[in-house]
């Protein structure tokens, strides 16, 4: 009888539950479900309406979802719970729940519901920009550790930001919050009934690092004299390093997921650090090209170097024992959408209605056709700003080159070719600063289904790309940290590295980069980089004026 | 009973009579009709086929459209021949007519047929860039003043390239062509039974001053020993002044269109410059925006002036005892249809559907809602080159502010805001060098129809523009130039000034520039300067290293 590991993976819309075997990696059941919820952009559940920028959740989705997949993943495989050795936990980062001291959302007490400041904030959650730029401000000025670590800006995204916010714009309520946790831990926590907090999400998200801990209080009191002790108060020093045992599931951990007590559950991980295990990646040098509406790339070395332009870089952050660089695209797969519901035309929609392709296919067919070079066209990959190498979020996007010989698949390909350069740029940037990356992985769902995108890609940064097996690398990834947790006596894993061999590895063949093509993309990533530091580094502040001018213009 | 003078204009595509009532400019009949042929620029009628860039014309259309226009225009004002006072004609140019000695073109001539440089070549004909390029070096090694009066450059639309490449490329035709002639020349010929080459096409097309003449023959045997003596051999140093008459109807010229034989008939104009006096614009610093698929900007003025970046000044090119400065844009209402062509995306389709309106009045009808700098996004309008004031057919389009929230709406907003900018620079380089520029008119389709478009002009130029009354300026003008053919003594007038004065000018009421947007638009056009200048004047070479990229790919 197969022995499995159960992987929950929690992502922005909808969480996943996918039943290992544990011995070949064989994906034996899975099963899906929407947050009833969603994204709460506009509005909270009572109706009670939402500034721009806030993106919250309701937590009784996690619970609600959780209690639905489990099981019926198992059902899927034929497996019982007796089966599952372990459960691993991965969650969308930072999503921070503010919670009372047994835990408890606080959006979840009576009289709450209300109150926005009461709901976790996702990670796309972008109202504390203030904060944020505050607080890089004062980083810089302090000479902190950690600004230089992270690339040297403070992202909206992260937990300091939030926790600053709710202080200034609804002090009553943050003196009602007992702590802040993310998302992650606190799904742990309900399973296993103790709080362990992540060395992923702390690292990545809270500022945390192995070795100096925390910035100090002092750093937090030159924020705001509220926030001095905001670490003991709010959050905590106790981080426990993932791909280990957070503990085994309660009585009321069992009851949420349909599984034995006493089953071993591992300490949460982010969505897109998971991946590189389940990607067979346990050492360094090896990248993962994290491939969805953004991008992201993460690589592991043994020692720290300082990465400009970076989103951050962990010790123990991936998995243990290296530091884990994480390096990020804000746009990737979004510009794709954008450009498929803005500028296709309607004679577009009926070739492919007459041909019974989608819109998608027939773009990508024409784009397939063309040679490099051959569309003329060069883009800057920044419609939603560019946060690694140059961390601007107020850049914008750009095309050079259109004619009225210009198609909309040669501006489609263009927007893929800018992706690939703006990936190149930091490839590059990893390796003048000492980070090697000598062989390159991708997942997600561009990676599974664009392999048009992938061979652009390879022939762009002259470099095999391989793929990895599994199309649902983050919930395999929290299945090997189950599989960890439960360890080989219990017939899964000591170590992560094992795991990975037995359960997890990339298809068969891979992109490999065309001569040819290689040498005419050189040319025009020339181009590219020349464009790139024309208008991302103070050439021409342009972008920014005409965001001035058009913030003036909303009034 | 009325007296008639008759206007017939050759455009690109068709033909157009128009019967003007000479005493109020009332436009009494009118008539069109499309070339059978309309531009050869795949294959001859024969099915020889064409290569890239080649653009001709079957010249029996021309006289096909005569007889069936003519008479038509004549039946609707129910107006009869003997009431038509003077004929006048305009033409696109360089448009260019190889014929033999009596006058036939060559391609008309049996065994012809297949040859594709017996054939008219229409002034879009760019298969000639090379014999330009080597022009435009030739003539400023030697230090020729027609290069500094035309903008610096040698077109390849223009007369003497299209001649020398039929010597270059085809020698044994070349040597059976006995005359080159401009199709409105022609025209006047085929009218008159006599040859009167205007002052206007020999100016501003085949490097004709009125105080030098031509180039001297060394420069033209310093191109090529076969060119020596090509003015005399192939041309003709015998110039007739625009607003003059040529001469009169032969019994062909009557029997070609149903006229009366005797009817005068004036020297043949172009069909931009021929607009000015039917806009109402017979004196200096009055300038016409020409607001087409292209763009056009002339103004006269009573002296010469060296102005660099513009398509040429010609004395008595527009009228006579002034300047006629000509400047121009490669591409305007081409982006818009471009636009409209290759980014309008089906969601839009089915709006303008369930609205009952057009995709394009939609589109208006959203940019016009969008506040000056609301879009966030600056292009540079050079989907078709930049004709003034850079003189550069490599330069490529450019956007710039693209964000994941910018829609159609936008970018068609700042394809029109860009070719206002485009404008107000020639504009600008216009008065820096001395040539004033005191009142704006427009005329064509855009200026009739666009009224978005002419307020963004408004505000963008901060000035008031007036509008053409007649939506037929051209063949107006070309009436105009008939009745002056005519003189006051057959019902005419002895002078443009007198025949604008009665029988041109401008609708009631203005486009006038609002203080508010005009000070937005203020900001943005520094930034496009600032754009233009860069890619435009060598900071930036991007676009041409594309474009060679480019041609390498489809070599």
């Amino acid at each position: 009888m197969s022995k499995y590991a159960l992987g929950i993976d929690f992502g922005t819309l909808s969480a996943r539950a996918l039943l290992v075997d544990v011995e070949n990696g064989r994906e034996a059941g899975t099963a899906v479900m929407d947050y009833p919820h969603g994204v709460l952009d506009e509005a909270l559940p009572d109706g009670t309406r939402l500034p721009p920028d806030w993106a919250l959740q309701h937590p009784n989705d996690y619970l609600e979802c959780l209690g639905r997949i489990v099981p019926q993943a198992l059902e899927q495989a034929g497996a019982c719970p007796c089966d599952v050795i372990g459960v691993g936990v991965d969650f969308t980062t930072c999503t921070l729940i503010p919670v009372t001291a047994d835990g408890t959302p606080l959006c979840c007490k009576a009289g709450f519901e209300h109150e926005k400041f009461a709901y976790p904030t996702l990670w796309k959650h972008h109202a504390a920009q203030s904060q944020a730029t505050r607080m890089t401000e004062i980083a810089r000025a302090r000479h902190e550790r950690f600004i230089e670590e992270r690339g040297g800006r403070v992202a909206a995204e992260w937990a300091i930001p939030k926790i600053w916010q709710a202080l200034e714009e609804a002090p009553e309520i943050y003196a009602q919050i007992d702590r802040y946790i993310e998302a992650g831990d606190w799904m742990v926590m309900r399973l296993t009934g103790a709080e362990a907090r992540s060395s992923c999400l702390a690292g990545y998200k809270a500022l945390w690092s192995k070795r100096a801990g925390y910035p100090d209080d002092a750093f937090f009191a030159a924020l705001d004299p509220g926030l001095e002790h905001v670490i003991d108060e709010k959050l905590s020093r106790d981080v426990r390093f993932v791909c280990t045992r957070a503990g085994v599931l309660t009585d009321e951990g069992a009851a949420l997921t349909g599984l034995l007590p006493g089953t071993p559950v591992a300490v949460a991980h982010s969505d897109a650090h998971v991946a590189l295990p389940a990607a067979g990646i346990t050492g360094k040098g090896v990248m993962l090209l994290v491939l969805g509406t953004s991008g992201c790339q993460i690589v592991m070395d043994d020692a720290e170097r300082e990465v400009p332009g970076i989103c951050g870089v962990v010790e123990d952050g991936v998995i243990p024992g290296l530091f884990g660089y994480e390096a990020g695209q804000c746009c990737l797969g979004d510009h794709f959408g954008w450009f498929v519901d803005n500028c296709v035309p309607a004679s577009y929609a009926r070739e492919a209605e007459r041909l019974g392709v989608s819109v998608h296919q027939l773009l990508t067919e024409r784009a397939r056709a063309l040679k490099p070079g051959e569309s003329g066209l060069i883009a800057l990959d920044w419609w939603n700003g560019n946060r690694s190498v140059l961390v601007d979020a107020d850049l914008t996007g750009l095309i050079v080159g259109l004619t009225l010989a210009t198609k909309p698949e040669d501006i489609y390909r263009a927007l893929i070719e800018a992706t690939a350069y703006g990936t190149r740029v930091i490839i590059e940037n990893f390796e003048k600063h000492g980070v090697e990356v000598k062989e390159l992985r991708a997942c997600g769902g561009i990676a599974q289904k664009n392999d048009l995108l992938m061979q652009i890609y390879a022939d762009v940064l002259g470099r095999e790309i391989r793929v990895a097996r599994s199309a649902q690398t983050t919930a395999l990834g929290s299945a090997m940290m189950g599989a960890v947790a439960a360890g080989a006596e219990s017939g899964g894993y000591d170590d992560i590295a094992d795991a990975a061999a037995h359960m997890a590895g990339v298809r068969e063949g891979a992109y490999r980069p065309d001569t040819a093509a290689h040498a005419v993309y050189d040319a025009l990533y020339r181009e590219y980089v020349a464009l790139h530091d024309l208008f991302g580094r103070g050439g021409s502040d342009v972008m920014k004026r005409l965001k001035e001018i058009r913030g003036r213009a909303h009034g």
